[in-house]
């Protein structure tokens, strides 16, 4: 069995640190955040920057994350075979709902943004491929909690943060929530993430019937929501038609 | 002087690998690319894999780029000012021209795609930001060979392939282009990249006059040019136009 390489774990902290919080750091505030000596620090980042990871502000020295990041996500998209099988089908859902279409995978301790197709109108709309949203609150997270369990050991040490009055905090009413989740295939998310907005998301399963994935119709609450009666049984239909779709694209259900 | 560092080295030509060309690679076979022992390499990729950086396929035991890498590139261009810089006038761009928008920048021996406007219609689009362009043969490669040093070194050193029989190869050809696009400010493409693709580029200067970067529009030949005239003059207007407005929102031109 292989070890791990310490220069390799460090460089990734290097990397980890710069893509949160400040993110234009000088050596020495590089050096401190990981406890390394400045010499280290130097090592690495000089070595980073060589290869495109990290990038140094010519006016202020400080260094921030590099292109060749960008250059290797996008690379990552291309191989992804969940996005791959979902596009189309993801934009038909965006066409037929009239609101933005995200699709999300674990990672870490969170849902990754993979694919967002754009409401389809005329507003200006920030892509969101590459964010990362919370387990715990979101129509995607409480999905892949629900059937991943991974994701469910993931939401349920972690703490749950109120990000509105509505957000489920507490353990038990959480694992209600999964039940729920699980008994009826798809979740709901209604203001409890951001004031306003509304999401439906259902899993993705592929050939081996594993949760690789989840999609999710999002918008103004006031449109995906009828009423006091929550969100519209048209749009579980459409988003559960599309997850339906997807994973029988990657091979679920196939006898 | 810090050294760099080896294994980490190593460990960007294990992700450069994975991005290009066939991109699921078992270890024998990265080993083996890269001419390393199979218990060092297997070191590497280990690693590589705890941090997020690779994903081993659970079906064929083969290795992929790792959702982390679309995570640090989502927050590399969080924190990208020309970018941030530039949306509102790209999308603007997007809507007078009818076409689609590009923001590039130098990046290795090519263009980096860091922003991409969809053409203001139904049609449905692949989002490129991520994606190289070639340097010699685009409009936004022109632009930056003829604007930045650097880039003018790489696009001049590198063997400039024929993508179609428009595509300018000859070294002196391609200096006189160059040469052109400094004299008029901006640059073109008509089928010298994509059969049936026409564009139109800008550079866009930082505060203290360096080539950051360039703008373009792109979009079937047929629209872009006007018959034997080449690109549309008011085509070059808005780019010229919107590579200004950023330029000066990034401090240039200001005493």
């Amino acid at each position: 069995m292989a070890r791990t390489i310490q220069s390799l774990e460090r460089a990734a902290a290097v990397l980890r640190l710069l893509a949160g919080g400040e993110r234009r750091l000088g050596l020495s505030e590089v050096a401190s955040a990981l406890g390394l000596a400045k010499g280290t620090t130097h090592g690495l980042i000089r070595t980073l920057q060589q290869e495109g990871f990290v990038e140094q502000d010519a006016d202020t020295g400080k260094y921030t994350l590099g292109a060749e990041l960008l250059r290797l996500g996008n690379s990552y998209l291309d191989v992804h075979e969940l996005r791959a099988r979902a596009l189309v089908w993801a934009d038909d859902l965006a066409r037929s709902s009239g609101e933005s279409v995200y699709l999300g995978v674990l990672h870490q301790q969170g849902v990754l943004i993979v694919h967002h197709v754009f409401r389809p109108d005329d507003s200006r709309q920030v892509l969101e491929v590459g964010a990362m949203q919370p387990l715990h609150s979101t129509a995607l997270g409480k999905v892949l909690a629900a059937y991943d369990p991974v994701a469910h050991s993931e939401a349920a040490d972690a703490e749950r943060e109120a990000f509105t009055e509505h957000t489920t905090t507490g353990l038990p009413e959480f694992e209600a929530l999964l039940d729920l989740t699980r008994a009826r295939g798809w979740a709901s998310d209604i203001e409890e993430t951001w004031e306003g907005v509304a999401s439906v998301a259902a899993p993705v399963h592929d050939r081996r019937r594993m949760p690789v994935g989840a999609v999710c119709v999002t918008g103004a609450v006031e449109r995906v929501c009828d009423g006091a009666e929550g969100v519209k049984a048209q749009t579980v239909a459409a988003v559960r038609d599309c997850a339906r779709a997807v994973s029988r694209d990657l091979g679920s259900g196939r006898f």
